[in-house]
């Protein structure tokens, strides 16, 4: 399981002084690049022949968060299939369960057509 | 059904050419935000003593959407509660399905809690 | 002159009830996206071969904006040399000066390099 | 001089690969609210009876920014007015002078009026 901390800073809230959720989705995106990252497949690497587009997202907000609160995602692969891989994200802060996040993202290749994952990638997203 | 017309732009956009997730949900949230307004309660005026945080949120990407893409956003109430309201959002371009967006909206009052909709906001929200 | 209207939304204010300022910068990026398209040159085929970074830009907030508030943006061209491009925005609410930005934009090629203003760009900018 | 180090992530950047200028102004404002932090005044805090909105602020983009590039922000006080802070932040990546940012910011009462700001924070931002 992948963990990346994650201040709620001044861009991420809204007029009600609440994360705009949207910026959870921003949030989440830096929770998987950074995962990616972790296992050595950098999306600066990955986006020179391919991309990940994340195709379904599902995200319920527990609890509310707020500015200056410092959550903890983390990220689990559920499944990995011939080019499609599920994750789920949950995030936590003093130790109150905030949201929870089920992502499926889709490799494709340059030309937008869904292909196999490379081997040592699908090697390291199952390892 | 409430439509609105949104112009995929540059600031949508990822290094893949293609909409970047995070800003789908800045287009839902300005559709909804516009679909408050064109029944008579417009944010400003309802963010003065409550507010309407998103509490579950669901997307599906059918088709990828690039730049210069003119979406059609159309809204339609699917359920509204005591005090929460489900969404369903489907985008459209050139006759093709883009997203399909299931969302909830809880009515909290200025301490965060969940508070019946006021009696003409209901009556508007499910007209 | 070019004119935009574009009203204050949730997504562009803060926790203040302000317009929080990189949503200033979407607002004139989506001013001068929406110019360049006015005079027949949309981003979308500008960048199939090129593009016009903003190299320099600064802007002064006169008066704060807030939610719900209906700006009117304006942009004038100010110079065009050989391969950049001086440009103006301010922007009014309720017959009230609101921000003026100052910025400059410059054509590069497919590699990055400046390069000089196609003909028929340079015309329509200097029109 | 305060410093703060920045992945240029996915979510910074635009279709032409480079980051897209708005967000360097998202980067400068999670650096002044570091900073703030680092002297002791969060913006969590701050923002409870006050706010401290920047009301001119000028960038210079010196070299492009990409995908995966490491920058360093540093951030120096350059005057502490009676109720405004002048800042100069520059980044840097790789030995590469990439931008710098003059910013003024003010501090404002509840009420939005500009007020001096108080003597505990003078002092830290002028030590």
């Amino acid at each position: 399981m992948f963990e990346r901390r994650e201040q709620v800073l001044f861009r991420h809230c809204d007029p009600a002084g609440l994360v705009f959720y949207p910026r959870y989705f921003e949030m989440i995106n830096d929770c998987v690049e950074a995962f990616f990252a972790s296992i050595g497949f950098s999306f600066e690497e990955l986006h020179k022949s391919a991309a990940v587009p994340t195709v379904q997202i599902e995200t319920s907000v527990v609890a509310p968060s707020r500015l200056g609160d410092e959550l903890t995602l983390s990220l689990a692969v559920m499944r990995c299939s011939r080019s499609s891989l599920q994750l789920e994200l949950n995030a936590y802060a003093q130790g109150e369960h905030r949201f929870v996040c089920n992502s499926t993202l889709v490799h494709v290749d340059g030309q937008g057509r869904s292909a196999p994952w490379p081997d040592a990638l699908r090697a390291a997203l199952t390892a």
